[in-house]
């Protein structure tokens, strides 16, 4: 029910997406599979996919999970068109770039990506290895996991009104897609000035002035005011749309919900600038209010922390539960910086760590890869 | 004596070098100056060009010194054209385009680099701050030093036999200029197959065949083999000046020398297929047999050691000598591998240190670059 697949923020990661993007987005597997690995890492930011990357030169499997349904994470989600001028060799390279390089980078090992999911659960295994499943029921059984969840996972931002809740994944959605045909003949509102509220609304409109049989029979966006965070295309369609008449625009602030005499969700109650409550009738409701990062169950995995980051081993980025390594902004150390090249750092040092506790025995440091032939082998180059 | 200005290696880093290289090169000091700054950075490889952007960054002053003629390090000087596959984001970059990369970065702090020279010397100065002394006579005033020298200063490979050592700076060279005036009329000769031989007995043949009266007499070229350590063009060129007579090969391996009766150095004994020892007279010998590393005087100063690197505090990189902070393949602790991308993130962490030290003040982390207004201003974006 928390699966964000198809949701997008403000800052619209879906919005001049490359081939290569897509590819990725769609890499996720049928739910209810057991998959055995050597590691399995938690996040496909920056340190994430370079964790993929250094495990791959260490002949380690190793699979990724992600709650958004990309790669990159809020490299992605909130910089994704910002440049960044820190990436050591690279000058000025915006998140996307940055998270294409390093798809790139890490392709030769064709990593398998669960996106559109969060992990919700983590447990022992009889053997020792880490049992691992995610909110879309995908299980893992593995070595050793590498927490590389930034500031969290990035979940959609919650609708807050009383008795709401119960109507999660019926007639209260946070994800909804384009061509979703559950909205045939219904009156649909969307609450949210979101990239995506705004796309979701123009394609619904586009599909019944197309005469699709199973669009909606109304599509209403509701926020508090009438200014949009979107981009301009987006914004203008949007418009068009309305002076048409095919998306209606109402401004207020949800205070409450309205049920109909069978108990279902019929409607939103707005504060509108008349200062008087107004009843907004719906079948189905769409919140797309933005992501926002949400830490998850990791707190309770008992790992130690330092400075309410999890504490590492500064020599493997080994946790103090043992098979459970941290990089990236998760982690707290004298020093630590929350930067994407100490990440980088992080990764490595942790693949090493990974090799050593899935072997059982200790590992050397990686070859040179200017000269190392099996590292060649590995890259095909 | 020691300055490798012009010195070049086997892999010829000066073939193929783009403008901004070539400027880089040039960025070199009058000597007998005494330049007071907040940190000097040794060594102008990947660790400390990228210490000189994040000092940049928390704008501290800082300059650079390197025994290379060029800013690079081993990464030009050991595989300048070998492609490195695990810096983060450059799926496949070579130690020059790295070079390159990292200049590029860097150059918003128009750093100064002090090339072609290297530490000699190292003291505390009366009000506690570092003193600095380069091969060249550059002297420096710092707060901090940030030692990023890698394996060590890259100097020239001598040529070791009994009571050569005397005529250095002489008869004896470890560097020439193409366009050097001081060979006119006289009998040079050239031991090694390097790169940087070959280009040097093309440039002087050419200049004899160009009627240039300061031209050398004669220009011989020896080596054990026949076989030579550099790029095809430049080999075609050096046979094309043997074939026509301008310059000579001869094969054979120096055991000693030869001095006339004034005591001048007057010829190299060989020992040639023949096996007897044959005798090379010269004018002027000029030994160009590569460079390697030499940690240099560190060794000296007192800075506590972890299995023979230099041991460091892993949140700020200093050293046990306050004020001596140290990064890269110097530095040794639990985990360590000797890799351009920890470099990266040991620059970072040290930079935070530096700017503590030389402040005198705990700093906190640095702004990130997409948001900081700042650091734009710094970068001039």
């Amino acid at each position: 029910m928390l699966r964000t697949g198809g949701a997008s923020s403000a800052h619209g990661p879906w919005v001049g997406l490359r081939p290569a993007w897509v590819a990725a987005a769609r890499m996720t597997t049928p739910p209810d599979s057991i998959r055995e690995i050597d590691a399995l890492v938690i996040g496909a930011g920056p340190a994430g996919l370079f964790a993929l990357f250094e495990l791959g030169l260490r002949e380690i499997s190793a699979e990724v999970v992600d709650a958004l349904p990309f790669a990159g994470g809020q490299c992605v989600e909130l910089y994704g068109d910002k440049p960044l001028y820190d990436i050591p060799a690279l000058p000025r390279c915006t998140g996307r770039e940055l998270t294409e390089r390093l798809l790139q980078q890490v392709a030769p090992f064709q990593p398998v990506m669960h996106l559109g999911q969060h992990v919700a659960e983590l447990a022992v295994a009889t053997d020792g290895r880490w049992q691992v499943a995610t909110s879309t029921g995908t299980s893992f059984l593995c070595g050793a996991v590498v927490l590389a969840a930034g500031v969290g996972a990035f979940l959609p931002r919650k609708l807050k009104l009383p008795a709401l809740d119960a109507f999660e994944g019926g007639a209260l959605r946070y994800h909804l897609a384009d061509d979703a045909t559950d909205v045939a003949g219904r009156d649909v509102v969307i609450a949210g000035a979101t990239q995506r509220a705004l796309a979701l609304a123009c394609a619904l409109a586009d599909r019944a002035a197309a005469g699709d049989a199973q669009a909606p029979a109304r599509v209403t966006l509701t926020h508090r005011r009438e200014v949009f965070d979107a981009d301009e295309e987006t914004i203008a369609a949007f418009r068009e749309h309305l002076l048409a008449g095919r998306v209606r625009f109402v401004a207020g602030q949800p205070t409450g919900i309205d049920t109909g005499a069978d108990g279902a969700l019929a409607g939103l109650v707005l504060l509108g600038a008349s200062g008087q409550p107004e009843r907004l009738p719906l079948d189905l409701l769409v919140v797309l209010q933005g992501l926002s990062p949400k830490l998850g169950p990791f707190a309770d995995w008992g790992l130690a922390l330092e400075h309410r980051q999890v504490a590492v081993d500064l020599g493997t980025f080994a946790t103090s539960q043992p098979g459970i390594f941290a990089i990236g902004d998760v982690v707290g150390y004298p020093g630590k910086q929350r930067l994407i090249l100490s990440a980088f750092h992080e990764a490595t040092l942790a693949a090493a760590g990974v090799a050593a506790h899935v072997s059982g025995q200790p590992v050397g440091p990686l070859e040179y890869t200017t000269s190392s032939t099996r590292i060649h082998r590995l890259l095909g180059v």
